[in-house]
């Protein structure tokens, strides 16, 4: 029996990965022709094959129907993929209780991190709380989840320039599976049996990214800046080890496209070094600006991810008594909310 | 008995790190006072403390003494820092002999690759040719050598921005010498006991950065170019496993600042991703232009390091039988010596 696919989300991301999964699905025997995408508005997708809202000027696959009943769209579904932002996870998912194949699997294309509000504040993967979900009801399956992540800018995915990302999975079987879904010629997947570890680099690379704002915002050349880099790299990898030791985590994801090449992406590129870079900027001038004020004037509605990022992960370092292990997370949260070190530091 | 400290060079970089050992040898009792400098015109250090054609505007700490002498700069050295272009070292070296002290150590700041002319074309590394000119006479010592590799820009090192490096070395207790005598406050050297990896690095780092050359000067995004910079770390710790993998190659070595970080300041600044950047879009343009003519055009005398390397490791993994497992080192070889792929490709 071929894979049934589901597409949960239908935003920029969701939208560039339908043109690498419906391509698939057309081309390989091993899936269903047909791909669900949920979306409230079917009728853009369905008439025009396009998603004029997230993605304009991108033809998707005509193969990819969307539909805006997401108990519909996973009925039968073999294979999930999860792309929406978490905090729709908990309407959502409910909505999907016993209609998906029984042994299905999962991937979680969502970037972020939550954490525990109180006592160990331990950081909680976002892929653990969409299984945790599928499986509230009595007797729902446990969904085994994997990962997407990856230097992954969505319009150049959609628009078809080489790019690569990294499944992290709990099982090589799975990963497999995974890659024929996603692998194209211009989109090079890899696995690597790492879920926590793939998953943290996601969320982790934002804080690390705020360092190179600084760097950046302070005239600091490539040096430092690469030593910030650097030195951030290390620390996610030492921060997935403390927290997320029992899960296997491999040195080598750090060196994987979710790790170091995403990493460098976003400390080049992206919305939480172009704020830190400006918060740095006005903080040097004597007119220090707030990261909700930089947010509102820089992000056109988008969200900061890195510095609620920091403060969490902040905590957890603290309570689990570990703080000076990271001295570079430390030395971003100081400056991110203690302002500048003082010239005796 | 204090060590003897001998800096072999004073062009830019060996000037930018004049500025820390003569600072650790001032500070620190390990280590004589005094810091010899092989320059040819010593008047300019000693007397105004500045190298003004090399690192104009920098004071060199008053305890580096210039003398063009090569043999007094040696004489009674217990550890020896080699900064001069390679090709040097055939005509200077001999004039060392007797003179250092019996045990010496050295340490190698030369970034560069030689290969055997024929045969294997296999990969010489220089610290181990200035080992072989230093014991060419009969009775003469076997120097132990390490070389320090990393993201180091020389005119920002020397201002004192924050930069890191990594001590390549063959034993734990001669690395740690080489920290003492280089780590400052804004310069944190940490050490790896893989001399081959780091050097390695510091050479193949130039042939990856016309791949992230071409990729910018193509207009391709921060997907593309992190792809090429991840690829490439991993083809050059490859690399170093094939034709060095009996030197006790770490992966390690590899998330240092001689790895990593040295690859990323070169993917992004430096005059080989420049180069490459321009011929590329020459290319693109339908105006093709010669590597020697962009490199007479843009670089003011100084030499493109990365083309002739690139060459060298074509011919080494040729002759080798291993050029399948080198993709991207294969294709930015194509680009750069046999036009661009054809769009059938």
């Amino acid at each position: 029996m071929p894979e049934k696919v589901a597409l949960i989300g239908s935003g920029n991301w969701g939208s560039a990965i339908a043109t690498k999964i419906g391509v698939n699905a057309s081309a390989c025997a091993d899936f269903d022709d047909k791909v669900y995408m949920w979306w409230v508005r079917p009728a853009l997708i369905n008439e025009k094959h396009e998603n004029v809202i997230y993605l304009p000027g991108i033809e998707l696959p005509h193969n990819i129907v969307a539909c805006p009943d997401v108990a519909t769209c996973v009925d039968g579904a073999t294979m999930m993929v999860f792309v929406i932002p978490h905090n729709f996870l908990a309407p959502i998912v409910p909505k999907m209780e016993g209609k998906f194949a029984k042994g299905a699997i999962g991937c979680s294309l969502i970037k972020g991190i939550e954490f525990e509000k109180e006592g160990d504040m331990k950081p909680i993967l976002i892929s653990d709380l969409l299984q945790a979900e599928m499986k509230k009801s009595d007797g729902a399956p446990v969904v085994d989840m994997s990962v997407l992540m990856g230097a992954n800018v969505a319009n150049e995915v959609a628009k078809g320039d080489f790019a690569e990302a990294t499944i992290g999975c709990t099982k090589p079987e799975n990963g497999l599976k995974w890659c024929k879904l996603f692998n194209t010629k211009d989109f090079a997947v890899q696995a690597v049996t790492d879920v926590a570890g793939a998953e943290l680099c996601g969320a982790m690379k934002n804080v690390v990214a705020l360092g190179a704002g600084f760097c950046d915002g302070l005239g600091y050349g490539g040096n430092t800046k690469a030593a910030i880099i650097r030195i951030g790299l290390k620390e996610m990898q030492k921060f997935c080890k403390v927290f997320y030791g029992d899960r296997q985590i491999k040195d080598e994801t750090f060196l994987e496209s979710c790790g170091v090449a995403d990493l460098v992406t976003t400390c080049f590129g992206g919305r939480n070094r172009k704020c830190a870079d400006i918060f740095a900027k006005n903080i040097a001038a004597g007119t220090p600006k707030a990261w909700d004020v930089i947010e509102a004037e820089e992000l056109n509605g988008q969200k900061l991810q890195g510095t609620g990022t920091a403060q969490d992960v902040m905590k957890a370092i603290k309570a689990k008594g570990v703080v000076d292990a990271f001295p570079l997370f430390s030395q971003i949260h100081k400056i991110a909310f203690e302002g500048p070190p003082s010239p005796t530091h």
